[in-house]
This record gives structure tokens, C-alpha cells and sequence, in this order.
């Protein structure tokens, strides 16, 4: 076997059509180097706090990434042959044979966008330029482990060489926010803020709820065993989350169902679940409830509020009591929004001070249910295709099934919503070049001029996000 | 800012590429000029029985457009501002002022089919060569208005120059249809016929049910006290409307759920929802019951029958109470039609001297349930892309979903089903484009030959509508 | 009229784009001739056993195929005009009258894939150079009947001349596959195996499913009337099957739905069932059960175990009870995949040496279920596009949406599905054509680079299909 040559195509990801492409790279060029706004995701704060070098490529690029180890899994590898972690922590796996069993399979992932972020990651930031497979595994492992213990490649440094402006992390209620606090305490002026994401404190069926109320009373002062005391819990913490620099709170919720209960049935409902052991119809009614209560405080605070439902976490029973929580055994649920969020709507839902920002994994919604509440609610915007839809196709039908209804300015622009750090520009990039794509085939169409695209592009690239999210 | 000249490219809404292009030219260039057939809308007969002048811009586009006020309303713009009434029917806005608030506000539309179709009025119903923005709004307000002051463009006058061979309006039960007799009796030949929609009358939680039935009753001489009464009286109107030019019946309901009760059974369930004060269960079983009901009597009179369903109407509570009914407010939900069709269908399916036109706002329906279901029910065709729907890439959705299992003739060519009048022939021109450029796919993927596009683009733009609905 | 000439176009299927085009071109060059796998279809095992002549163009080609009769009916052709038989097997129409009425509808199916399989074997198969239409129907009835009647249209010669490596019928318990050992013990060397299809006795609403259990009980010797023997009875036949060639279970559920219930409850369940007269609840329950059985044996034997589940069979009541089964009126339902495996799947999902391949009408799961589902469990693998989407746009909409999230590999090739022998060639041909053209689209994106895509189109046609059914 020889090696192949890796080379980023300067045209992939443009429609095939010429004609298109041609505007398309045109629109491409004009904000392929605006800086990458990241207003959500889930990188590591102590990364940039305390600026240490990344251990080897495995470790940064493979045994984080549920996206790589549940393709691998599916197709009978072994989690620990790749070094994933067990739940108590441990692997026992060489990281230079992990990382070839990765290589061997990298075929695994033709047509799918890890590949495309990771050979943007090798071709772009390590400057390889053979395909990785099994022949070259050992030199991609020690390339990239050997640039890794160098300074160009610290966070902070690779902060500034992806042109972050900012990027946001999520942390929960319990979080000190230590790491953001030395990073703010720092000579370096990259902007890494914070936000609040309180799914510990307010599902009910969250490992620990209890004794996570239990933290947030000692952490506040509140007492945490009464209705009201919980509210102001929420309303402190988020008041230093603010302070630290979050703009938005995120709520991970298994559906989007909101309730608007009043005051003493609340207060009632709080005391039955708060104990830990509520039945599931109370959890979910006070999840509901919840949301309610989220969205008054946004009114109130102004942090924008993210609401990400419809995943069915740790489906897979054997490998949760074996390797824990995110290990690509999430999945996707139908997801309905039209009942589901009318309590809230009904509340606050023509409030101009109020923004929040939907998501889905069930994309029968875009046209059916969220692009109509979206072009007509006040308070709600779409957030961007998610997750097992944050790729080429994915991206294409978020366009093609929500701009006619909710038109381009209801949407918030693009989320990396990764842990894979290297990713990032990878994945904005990627963004960029499908949303130019997609305008372009407008332009083509004449449904769209060509200044429009232009001002639209950078829109979506850059300005829409920083609008939406207030940063 | 310079003004940006407004040119309608005619290659718009064609495919990109370019042979596909060219050939969809040549089929939409066959079609182009054809008579708008419009079997099922919402215009007002009075326009046409007056033929008085239109006031001006914002009354004639703006205001009747829930299109166009969702979308505002959606980024911030009140309803007040743009001369929408409240409930009472007042409004304080100057037209004026409203029209220049939407034109500043125009860039929302980009990627909508409002603002193909409005581009489509500006350019070439009144002439207008300069884009829609601040800073034409005037220019815009003036010329339009000036020009509906004149003759050439009263309602009877525009319907010639539109090339419309026949429009359908809707009307209740309860409607007196003097404006059709107005038109019939006029010397003037435009065909503008009646379609009768009974949900005021068979949905007992539409506002005022009880009060409608006495109505009936009154109007008819029946006793809508009575089951046998109330059926007999919807006969005496259907046959009234079919006089008045009906060929179609039309039912807006939450759901397409249909029921087959035996007769005795039927009746109990009319006594206990006629009062007005129905459970939702069986105000939901006298909808399906009627539908059922309304297809045997379709069996009898000929008139074909459209069911619209799956729109959660009114869904925001406060905009209801202030501004009432059809203000963008209503949002599509999941709709089911496999089981809920069933009982209708076991009764009535194998018919062939009915014919019943199925729409939907859930797009998963298309290739999963209501393609199948047309292509094996003789008495079942599909309605064209419907509403959020009806736009270039919801009818492509709708055609590369349905025709493979339903094929092209168990569907009924194009519906406006608008009250904007202006846009009639925007609409279709639309609908054209885009079903030419489809079949022109086809061809260059040697899926059709060019004659039997030629012969289905006839088909889709004309024929079909004028059989569908015995035209 | 004239007739048409009947062209089958080189480039037919592939991409209108001339660059993905041509690059589709040359991968599917180099898979056109790959034998035919096919691992999964309802051919009639007796036509290779006995290699009869068949009788003629209708019987053939028409009569027992319901994507071309349900299509007439749509329409309103009468089944006993087709020469359909009634629920006694008697049909008194003529057959080339019924061609006749045939051809004059055949524009019915443009832009359906019925056509392009037909067109192919018309072509293909029988030399035929004009258009099928009212005009040339007599031509088409005696060409085709005259050729049926030569040796070189016999059966096996087809088989042979086809290029078929293997093909899989799908026989139930009860069946003595009496054809299969003739084929077997008979000097042709064609590879005809059967599939195990259990339906009849693990549904316990299927017409006489207790007396099917009866007639399991003689044929196995085991006592069918207790759980324990009836799974005995299952492991038996399913050992017989496999000796006969089979590598695959199939089960044709209503739902996905699965269970795993302690034995004892489970022989309670059984109990309940075996008399034929199960409530529906213990119906559905049993057939999850059973499921979960199947998977557990094919842990044991081997056999690859197929789920088709989410079609309403013989929605229309009166056509059954005239005409019996598969009329072309099953129509597709939502499938829920997620909750409904997870039994199964905490059972056996991990199981490395398991496989089991998912089908689905409903096209709403591929990207929301499927391919996350897929995309993780080592045991699970997609079947392709099934039935109504067994088509060029079905085809691509399953491409592009499962392909970002459970790759390539986690897909099984191609299956024709079909009792309609004639086409198999011609779907496959279809499939490798609109496979190509999707790979060529990715290259000329630079999703893949070409050598990539010559792999996986040869994977695609012929590889997948012989490693994921164990052939």
C-alpha cells in the first residue's frame, strides 16, 4: 500500500453546479476569515487557564470524541482498545496502539463530517499531507504528539491562531467557575465566558439531584428544601454566572414539554420531587415547569435561553454501567414542539425582551412545528442544525426547510457545540462554506441578489450569532 | 443608499444547471400563458360584485397578508403599527407610515416566497423597476396607490388582464352568497364560484356553534335541533351552493380523523355536542362522524371534497384575545392519516363517483402515508404543497415525495389558496416554474421523455385542476 | 398516433451535472457487471425447480405485481379487469384484454419507478424497441408471450443470463421447501436458497395462526402447544432452513416493538396467544417477545435476523374480503425505533456476533433513529431504501440522510425485494446507478476522493450484500 496524499480541495464543499460555485466561492471568500464566534460548546476551560500542553493525539483528538468511538464501536471495536476511559476512570490502553486501531478504520468514516473535521485538523493545524490510514498511523500519531508538546500548540497560542473572537463552555450551577475566573485574572485577553446550564439542579432524574440541591444551599445560602429558596438559588448563581461573563443559560431536556403552574401547585410539585425519588410523570412536570420559570428569569437577568431536546441519553445499558454517560449511545427521539411549549408561550411568549433559542435532532419539526413558531413568536429563533445534523446534508436541509417559512433572520448563525477543540475552525469553516453554498443556489435562481447573499453570508458566518446571543 | 433596480430574471425559479435549464425554459415557455384555473381560495366576492377601487398599498397588500405580518411581528414589529385591526376591528395606523415600516423591514422576506411573489406584483403589476426598502417606500406607497385609483385596476378588470378562467372563493353554510348572485346577475363574465366549508357549522368548538346551528335552522326552514334535520339541512345548502356555481366542499379540521357511527349512535352524539358546551373527545368524534357523513352526500351531489387538516389554530392565546382569528399564529402539528382515515374510507373508498383531495401541513405524510394512500384509494388525490408549503422548495419536496408511489395523475395541478389577490398570478407563475423545472429533471436523468413532460407540465398547470375539481 | 421509440438512455439515472456525470459514469462502469446479489426478494423457488415456461406477458408481468394494479385502481380500473384472481384464485378476465388495459394506462406510471424497471425489461429482456401504449399493446402481449414460450426465456436460463449469484426466496416454517431440495438435487448449478419467515406462527393475529401452530407441532414433533416446544420447534426449522441455504431470518412486523420478559411471563404470554384469540395488547406483546427470541436463537445459529416492520396491511377492508392479501393496499405507518428495540437491544445489542438488519417505510427514522442507532450498536446494520422508497428519489433521500451518521458500513448493499423475477436486473441496475451518482456527487464535493468512491460503489453493489448476509 502507498500513501495517498491529503490536500484540502480550496472548492470542496461548494455545490458541484459551476455556475454556482463560482458565487458560492465568491460569498465563501468574503467571510472565510472572520473570526469565529463560538457562543456554544463544550471545551474544557481549564485548557486556556492553565495553558499546558495536550498530552498526545489520542488523547486529544480520539478518546474525547464520542463521534469517532461510536462509529468505531458499531463497527466491533472495542472501547478499550481505544482508551476510553471506564466509569471509574481507568484505561489501560497504549495511546500509539489506540491511535492505530483508529487509522485502520479510518474508512469507517467516508461520507461522514469527522473526517471532514479531522483531515481539515491534520491538513491545517499539523500540516500533514499524507491520508491517514494504517500505514501512516505511527507518523500521524508521532507528528501530532510531537507538535503537541510544543508552544505554538498550547490553548492559548491555538486560541489565537483559529481566530477565536470568543467562545463560550457550559458549566452547571455547582461549578466554581474557577478556571473562567483565572483566565479573567490572567495577562491573556482571550475571551472565554461561561454559561449557565443547570440540568444537575433541575431534572429530577439527574444522578444525585438531591444531593445536588443539597450543594447548591451550602454554595448559595438559600435553602434549597423550599420552592422559593430554590428560585433564588437559580437566581444567584445565575447572577454570577452573568458576572463571569455568560450570556445564555442552556437546558438539555429529554422533550421541550414547559408547564405554567401556579405558584402554590409549584411549590407543591417542588416538594415531591426534591427528595430525588419522584415519580417520572413529576419529573418531567417540573422539568416543565422549569423552563417556565427559566424564561422569567431571562426576562429579568436578559441571558438569552437555549433549549436542546429530544435525545434519549445513555441508551445503551451495558456501556453506561461499564463506561458511563456520553459515550455515543445518545439517541435521537421524535420531538414535538407545538403543545409541548405552549405554557411558556402563553407566558412570555410576546415578550421583546425575551430570547430563546430552539433546537432539534428531529428534523421533521424545521418545517412543520419550528420555522412557523419561530416566523411568528417574538421570543424564539432556531438554533442552527445539531449534532448528528451538524454536516453537509444536515446543514442543507436545515436551510431548505425553515428559510422559506422563518426566513434567514429568525436563525442565530452557527454552534461548534463540540469538546473537540481542534475542531472548531474545521467545523466553521465547514459552516460557512454549505450556508455560501446554499445562498449561492439562491443567487443562481435569481430567488436572491447578489448583494443580499453577501450581507446574508456574513450573517450567518459571523454577525447573527453575536446579535442572538448578546455577546 | 441607492435604490436597487427590480428586474425579474426569466430564468428565475428555474434549475441551476444548465441543461436542466433549458429544457425546463422550453416547457415553461408552453404553459406560461394558460389560463389560472383556481379552484380552491380565500378572495373576497364582494371585490368582484362591487368592483370597487382597492384603497391603497397597506390595506391591498399589507394588512389582509398574515404572510407578511407573522414574519414582522416575529422580529419585533407590533401588529398595531402595520394597520392590522384588533378585535373590534379598529385600527389606528396611518397607511402610510405601516408601508413604510414593512418596506424598511423588507430584507426579512429574503429566502421567502412572499417576497418572490410581492416582487412579482411590484414589477409587473404596477410597473415598479426600483427594489422595495426605506428608502422607496414612498415612491412605492404612491405609485401603487395612485394606480388603484384607476380603473385598469379595479377587481374586475385585473381578474381579465390575470387570464383567470375561473376562481373559487370559500364560504359557510350561513353566507347568503349575494355577492356571487351580484356577479351572475352582472353583465360581467368572469366566472367566480362558491365553495361551501361548513366548519362553523360542524365543529362544535368553533366560536358561537349553538348559535350557528339556530341559524341554520333558520335559514333553511330545517330543524337543526334534529340529527336528521341538521344533515338535511347541510343537503339544502350544498345543493344551494352547487346552484351558486360550488363544485367542491371544503373542511378545515384539527385532524383528518373520521368516524363511521351507526345512525343511532350519530344522533345521540349530535344531541349531546348541539348545545355547544361538547367534551373535546366528542367534539372531535362529531368532526370525524361528519366527514363521513359529508362524503356520502358528495356521493350524491357530485361535489368533490378537500379536507385541510393539522393546523393548531390561534396558538398564541394573548394575540387571539387582542387581534382574533388568522393572525399567523396558526402552527402545523403531526398529523396522522393512515388510522384516521379508515372508517371514511371502508365506507366510502372504493367509490368511484367520489372524489376527496387530501392536504397536509406534515410534509412526513407525503411519501409515508398519503402517496400510498392516493396511490391505491380510487376516490383519493393529493392536494398540492399547502400553505408554509406552497413556495419552491415545499413543492419540490412535495413532487420528489409523492410522484414516485402516487405518480403525477393521482394529483390536482396548482391552488393560490389566498386571499391576496395581487398575488394570484405570481403564485401560479411560481408553481409553474417549479414543476417545469421538476419534470425537466426528469428528463435529463431519462426518467420522462421531453413529449411527456411537455404533456405533464399541461397537465399540472391546467388540466388537472379543471378535472380534479369537475371544472 | 405513432409509436414511440423505447430507448434506454447509457446515462439514464445518473446526475444531470456533466461533472458528477461523467464520474458517475465511470464508477458505475465498473460495477455494471458484478453479479447480482440478492439476498433478500419473494421469487417463487417452484419456477427454478420445475423451469416451466412462463405463461404469458400478463400473467407474468402484470398480475402479480401490485405496484402496477394498485396504480390502475387508484385510477379506476377494476382489479377483475386486470385479470387479477379473487380470494378463491379465480380470475375470468382475458389476459391480453387485460394487457390491453393495461397499455392504454401505462402513462400512469411516468416518474415512477415501475416504469424504469418495465422500460428496462421490455428492452432489455425482450429486444422491444417502441413505447408501450394503447397502440403497440397487441405487439408487446404476442412479443413477449412468443419469446416466454422459447427455452431461452425459461426460468434458469433467465437466472443464468441475469448473472445472478444468488438469489433468497423467503419460505415460512410451515413451508417443506420441497422446491429448494429439487433445485438442490437437480444438476443446475444456479444458487437459490430460502429465508426463514416466521410470521404465520409468531403473530398471533395472523389468519389461523392456531391451527398453523397445530401444523407446526406435526412437522417438527415437538409440542407446539407449550413454550418451551414451540421454541424448540423454531430451532428446528430454523436448522432446517439453514440447511437448505438460508443465512436470514425475516420478520414483518406491524411495529418494532420488542420485549424481554422473565420466562415465566413470557410462557404465561404464550398461554394466553396460542388459541388465536389474543387480545391485541398480548398480540403486540408477543410478537416483541418473540423478537427478542429470534435474536437470542440467531446468537446461536447464526442466521441473520431481518426487521421490516411499519406497514398497515390490507388497509381496505372490502378489497381484502374480495381479493385476499397483498392488493396494493398496505399502507406505511410512523415507526418508533427507539423505545421499541431497547429491550432487544439491553439483551443481545452488544452482542458482537449478532446481526440484525432494520428496514423502515417510515422515512422520518433514517436520520432521527436509524443512523444513530446504526451508528452505534455493534449488532445493527440499515437495510436499504424498502418498497415505496425502492426508487431513484427514495434511494438518494436514504443516502443522504444516513450516510453522515452511520457511514457506508453500517449499510447491507442493495435487496430487490421483489416476486416480480423479471426486474430484478433492472432494480439493480437502478440501484448501482443512483448509488454512483451519489458517490459522485461526494468526489466532486471532496467528501471522497475518487478511489474512495470506486471502493465503496463496488462495496455498495456487491461486497456489503455477501458480508452482511453471510453469503
Amino acid at each position: 500500500m502507498t500513501t495517498r496524499p491529503l490536500h484540502l480541495h480550496p472548492d470542496r464543499l461548494l455545490p458541484a453546479n459551476a455556475t454556482v460555485r463560482t458565487i458560492a466561492r465568491g460569498l465563501y471568500d468574503s467571510v472565510r476569515d472572520l473570526p469565529i464566534v463560538s457562543p456554544h460548546g463544550h471545551t474544557d476551560p481549564r485548557w486556556w487557564a492553565r495553558n499546558d500542553c495536550f498530552a498526545n493525539a489520542t488523547d486529544l483528538l480520539l478518546v474525547p470524541d464520542h463521534y469517532l468511538f461510536r462509529m468505531l464501536y458499531s463497527q466491533g471495536v472495542r472501547l478499550e482498545e481505544l482508551g476510553v476511559p471506564d466509569a471509574t476512570g481507568r484505561s489501560s490502553a497504549d495511546p500509539r496502539t489506540a491511535w492505530r486501531t483508529f487509522a485502520e478504520n479510518y474508512h469507517l468514516f467516508r461520507g461522514t463530517p469527522s473526517r471532514i473535521w479531522l483531515d481539515w485538523v491534520f491538513a491545517e493545524t499539523f500540516g500533514i499531507d499524507v491520508r491517514l490510514d494504517g500505514e501512516t498511523a505511527d507518523f500521524y500519531f508521532e507528528t501530532i504528539t510531537a507538535k503537541l508538546a510544543t508552544d505554538a500548540f498550547r490553548p492559548r497560542a491555538l486560541f489565537d491562531r483559529f481566530g477565536i473572537e470568543v467562545i463560550a463552555t457550559t458549566e452547571g450551577p455547582l461549578d466554581t467557575l474557577e478556571h473562567h475566573a483565572a483566565i479573567r485574572d490572567s495577562e491573556w485577553t482571550g475571551r472565554v465566558i461561561t454559561a449557565y446550564r443547570p440540568d444537575a439542579v433541575v431534572d429530577p432524574e439527574f444522578e444525585g439531584f438531591a444531593d445536588n440541591l443539597g450543594a447548591l444551599s451550602d454554595l448559595t445560602g438559600e435553602d434549597c428544601g423550599t420552592w422559593r429558596g430554590y428560585l433564588d438559588a437559580h437566581r444567584q448563581r445565575r447572577a454570577f454566572f452573568k458576572k463571569m461573563g455568560a450570556t445564555s443559560s442552556d437546558h438539555g431536556h429529554p422533550t421541550p414539554r414547559t408547564a405554567d403552574l401556579p405558584d402554590t401547585d409549584a411549590a407543591a410539585l417542588f416538594d415531591r420531587v426534591k427528595g430525588g425519588d419522584a415519580s417520572s410523570a413529576d419529573a418531567e412536570l417540573f422539568r416543565a415547569q422549569m423552563l417556565t420559570e427559566m424564561a422569567g428569569m431571562s426576562r429579568d437577568d436578559g441571558l438569552v435561553m437555549q433549549i436542546h431536546p429530544g435525545s434519549f441519553r445513555n441508551h445503551n445499558r451495558q456501556l453506561f454501567d461499564r463506561f458511563g454517560r456520553d459515550k455515543g449511545a445518545d439517541i435521537p427521539v421524535q420531538t414535538e414542539y407545538v403543545d409541548a411549549l405552549r405554557p411558556l408561550l402563553s407566558r412570555h411568549g410576546n415578550a421583546r425582551d425575551l430570547s430563546i433559542i430552539l433546537f432539534t435532532l428531529d428534523e421533521t419539526a424545521y418545517s412543520r412545528e419550528l420555522a412557523p413558531l419561530a416566523g411568528h413568536y417574538p421570543c424564539l429563533k432556531l438554533g442552527p442544525a445539531w449534532w448528528f445534523h451538524d454536516s453537509p446534508e444536515g446543514m442543507r436541509r436545515f436551510r431548505r426547510r425553515t428559510t422559506e417559512t422563518a426566513g434567514f433572520y429568525n436563525t442565530v448563525g452557527f454552534n461548534d457545540d463540540t469538546r473537540a477543540f481542534l475542531s472548531i475552525p474545521a467545523r466553521h469553516d465547514l459552516a460557512r462554506r454549505i450556508d455560501c453554498g446554499f445562498l449561492a443556489e439562491l443567487v443562481v435562481e435569481h430567488r436572491l441578489e447578489e448583494w443580499e447573499a453577501a450581507e446574508l453570508a456574513r450573517g450567518l458566518a459571523y454577525d447573527f450569532a453575536k446579535t442572538a446571543y448578546r455577546l
